[in-house]
């Protein structure tokens, strides 16, 4: 029996359901899928980034409702089911920490418009549109200043914590769209993508029926 | 002597300035300011929505440089400055209150675009552009959702928390741009706008000059 339930949706297209499900997987917490299905109109609209806001990932969890990425990681490192947090202990790493997750969730929309994630996907040679450049590069900045400042292999060293979470599906959409980086930051993506949660989400991915022409249709 | 610095940029138009701003001086922190100006081309990219990502306000305490809103709002809620926190202490209440303060920060870009935060304007009968309606919506739903469950006049009860701190600019926007709302929602704008740190901030915004004609030109 689960403690919890986390509700997600399309495990191809939804960056946030796997950040989400990333967070919960990292606590340790025993936890239930429910996956709203893309014919779910409302479903859709967010993942078309047409909705007012974000409600998938949400956990349900001793009669409380989380329903944002970043409260559902704050929310684990509270609870802490198996222990262990999901933020590093030093006070000044963890500030750091949640600067980071901070800018995921809140900035990047070139990277998030012109690179969806898409698992199923690979383009070699694709071409970056000017405007996610300036993403692209910021992010390679704050994962090799992580990986310089702390040692690696995760951003905050030793343990992975919420920021490699937050950064997961954008190490997928390097690899969807052919992004090329340097050995630090190539590194620490294929590190990312060979976690076996990582296999194991990517795998359930690939058993999902291509339900989305509208974000494919461009490429 | 202040023990902090707060890095923000202009007080009539940056709301992630005014968050910020509102939490430190929340929390109990003696703090210094120091504004970037507009003439600077980054901090003019940034609240043009162009920059890879938001890196006002940044709050320098301690050897610690947070720059994130809701990182600084979580980092002054662990250090407590005053003795007081952020969030709620109820837990539920507490993941309630993450997850609007999430919305808030990742979500709303039809808001955020079509009516952006500028303290010194006042248009009576502006006609909100469709797109930004279900944001309005969503906004009201929550604030009604907390003023019932919580008792107000804050949205967590008593006290103000991090979420009245980050939905506080969508108070002066509400007013700026003659949104109607419920009266639930119409005092709760009342109650924040008339906050004593509100009056200090608007007062210093309406002493800046008018320096951003791209964001005043398509009124």
């Amino acid at each position: 029996m689960a403690d919890a339930t986390l509700v997600i949706s399309s495990k191809n297209y939804s960056s946030w359901s796997l950040r989400g499900w990333l967070l919960a997987r990292m606590s340790g917490l025993k936890f239930e899928e429910r996956i709203i299905s893309l014919d779910d109109s409302s479903a859709k609209a967010e993942i078309l980034l047409l909705s007012p806001s974000i409600l998938v990932p949400c956990l349900i969890h001793g009669g409380n409702s989380v329903w944002d990425t970043l409260a559902i990681g704050e929310y684990l490192n509270e609870i802490r089911p198996a222990g262990k947090g999901l933020l590093p202990e030093d006070p000044g790493a963890r500030a750091h920490c949640r600067s980071i997750c901070g800018e995921m969730h809140s900035g990047f929309a070139g990277l998030r418009s012109a690179l969806p994630m898409n698992l199923k996907r690979h383009y070699p040679g694709f071409k970056v549109w000017a405007g996610a450049l300036a993403d692209i590069e910021r992010i390679a900045d704050i994962w090799r200043d992580c990986l310089g400042k702390y040692g690696g292999p995760y951003l905050f060293g030793a343990m992975p914590t919420m920021a490699d979470a937050m950064y997961a599906p954008v190490t997928t959409r390097f690899q969807t769209y052919d992004v090329k980086l340097d050995k630090a930051c190539s590194d620490y993506c294929a590190n990312i993508l060979s976690l076996p949660d990582m296999a194991e989400w990517f795998e359930a991915a690939r058993m999902e029926p291509d339900e989305l022409p509208e974000l494919d249709a461009e490429f």
